[in-house]
């Protein structure tokens, strides 16, 4: 092992459920489970700020007891120590998403949808690891990271780190989900919700060559959407003239807002042409607010972040078409500032957290 | 004109709305909108009996005023006066589905799929003529029927009539989504609710080459379910052993008994595949009982009827596969009483009324 790379990782860390109210992350070291030659080891020079974070330590999605908690999952960093079982080696820079385990034998293991094992996946924070002294996984808003290789993604030398790290949670979801339903030329693309996830969306959609829409309430993101590559916009505060102007265009549309009282029934669904999909990004608890003829054909999918060969594509992508994460960086130390300003919708459109 | 055609059509109507406690439909002639070249007028051989034909006299849907009402849209009988701009001649036996008019001009109509017309699609009862002295059509429970050649589909010699005709709804309905979401040799196709719909579905995806699973509450349908085709059955009502066996295995679900209650949730998206689809075919005014989550990797798509190209399809797969309804006839006098019996689920697994 290097002799840099020290026996304890230290972050910073939720020592309780957090307050949205008021976050408050705690300086926090722990020991990782033991090392074996299919991980790496990577010295952390960034970290995205991702909802899931807030999620996770506010208990948003559900109560668990997994305190203290690191969390962040848009981590790149350096590989200091690299397992005989990897393709990395020391020195590469590499990111780790949402994702940092699965089964790896089950039918959507081997076929490259690791994100969809079958047996489920393991969180890059917050996932079992089987070990007594550290028996969940802490993330990325600390100095250092271990997980499998196989989770580690190269990144390219062209992409700057604060710009690619969001792109390995926020970026991957809303490109997974455009290549696996046709983005591309010829095709109509809306994307619901002009924010961390939506700003990307639009970027990779239109980076596919499809005619990309941004579909916001108010015109507030109409200026945005242009420079992010959109050919129009679509406001959804006035159904009517939206409908008049669209109803039954789109091919795919990619909601990264879904939400209680959206207007899936009236408008989104109207929105898509005959067996067009709407698919939902992220992992909304709303129902579904629709009766069942509001899908005669159409259809409504969800999406769950992208596989390591994903990722992949999509950093070529990336720089090929110059798709580049919305950034505003700020100090590791400064997580609990930054936390509060995400909840308050600050962002525009992402925060990365820099050592 | 044929001097056989009478200037007035005659059958069985609804005269108000009815009581499905209590159904009485009495006989009720009309006069048919002015015939122009686009027409045919058929002498009606038979006509299915479908769950339509009860929603909409009973107001099960919708209330609405258009009373009389002669119901029936699975129906075959041989043309005896064919318009100049039809392919159809006099004595061609044909059969009129549940659609039978579109705007023609849309990209749905050029594409051939005209039940997902973006102007709407009007039905062969209940919809509009534009006609003041019949402003909504008169369905198949009578003696003749006029309407649009572009929807009389050509019935093969090989098939019975009373056999063909549920085939124009049922059958429709059920084979389009087989064949759009890919049933075919190496899937797996589940189809719930094995009645009217249902056994045509085990046995046009059987035709179709795919692995079919009957899905059943109860044990109930398992016998009739092997002599349909299916290769296998999953009994609803123990959701822990079907999960066991089946979990995320079918590539496709057809659904055939959209309603409250059913395990969505629970049960049929689980048995989906990663990516797999779950598709919803007839007018359920249920909500989809299932949170957005529940999706993730998942469809839910719905499916309505069949285009008048994919009826042609569906027969010549009927014809070399050897798939057949399952019928029950009834004289054409009788459709109150075979109203009566559908409404309380005697029929195995569909009646014909035939003249």
């Amino acid at each position: 092992m290097s002799a840099t790379i020290p026996t304890q990782f230290t972050g910073q860390a939720a020592m309780s459920k957090q307050n949205e109210e008021k976050f408050d992350l705690k300086e926090h070291s722990y020991t990782p489970r033991a090392f074996n030659e299919d991980d790496v080891i990577i010295k952390i020079e960034c970290c995205g700020v991702c909802g899931s974070d807030l999620h996770t330590i506010t208990c948003g999605w559900q109560a668990h007891d997994n305190f203290p908690a690191i969390v962040g999952h848009e981590i790149i960093g350096t590989v200091e120590r690299a397992g005989a079982n990897t393709t990395h080696k020391v020195g590469d820079r590499v990111g780790f998403g949402a994702q940092c385990s699965s089964c790896g034998e089950c039918s959507s293991c081997k076929a490259g949808q690791e994100n969809y094992c079958l047996k489920g996946m393991g969180g890059t924070y917050q996932g079992k690891t089987g070990d007594k002294v550290q028996p969940y996984t802490q993330g990325g808003y600390a100095d250092y990271y271990q997980g499998p290789g196989h989770f580690a993604v190269p990144i390219p030398a062209e992409l700057e780190s604060a710009v690619a790290a969001p792109m390995l949670c926020a970026g991957g979801t809303v490109y997974a989900p455009l290549v696996r339903y046709g983005a591309g030329p010829g095709k109509k693309v809306g994307i619901i919700g002009i924010g961390g996830l939506g700003h990307l969306g639009v970027q990779f959609s239109a980076a596919l060559g499809a005619d990309t829409f941004a579909i916001s309430h108010s015109d507030s993101k109409r200026a945005d959407a242009e420079k992010l590559g959109a050919k129009g916009f679509v406001a959804t505060k006035d159904a009517k003239t939206a409908l008049a102007e669209h109803a039954a265009t789109f091919d795919l549309i990619v909601c990264t807002s879904f939400q209680e009282g959206m207007p899936l029934q009236e408008l989104y669904l109207p929105l898509l042409k005959p067996f067009g999909n709407m698919v939902i990004v992220g992992i909304p608890n709303s129902g579904i607010p629709a009766p069942g003829w509001a899908v005669l054909g159409k259809s409504i999918t969800g999406s769950l972040i992208a596989s390591p060969s994903e990722l992949t594509e999509m950093y070529a992508l990336a720089v090929a078409k110059g798709v580049r994460t919305w950034v505003e960086t700020r100090p590791m130390s400064e997580a609990t500032q930054t936390l509060q300003d995400m909840h308050e919708g600050k962002a525009k459109f992402r925060y990365v957290l820099v050592n």
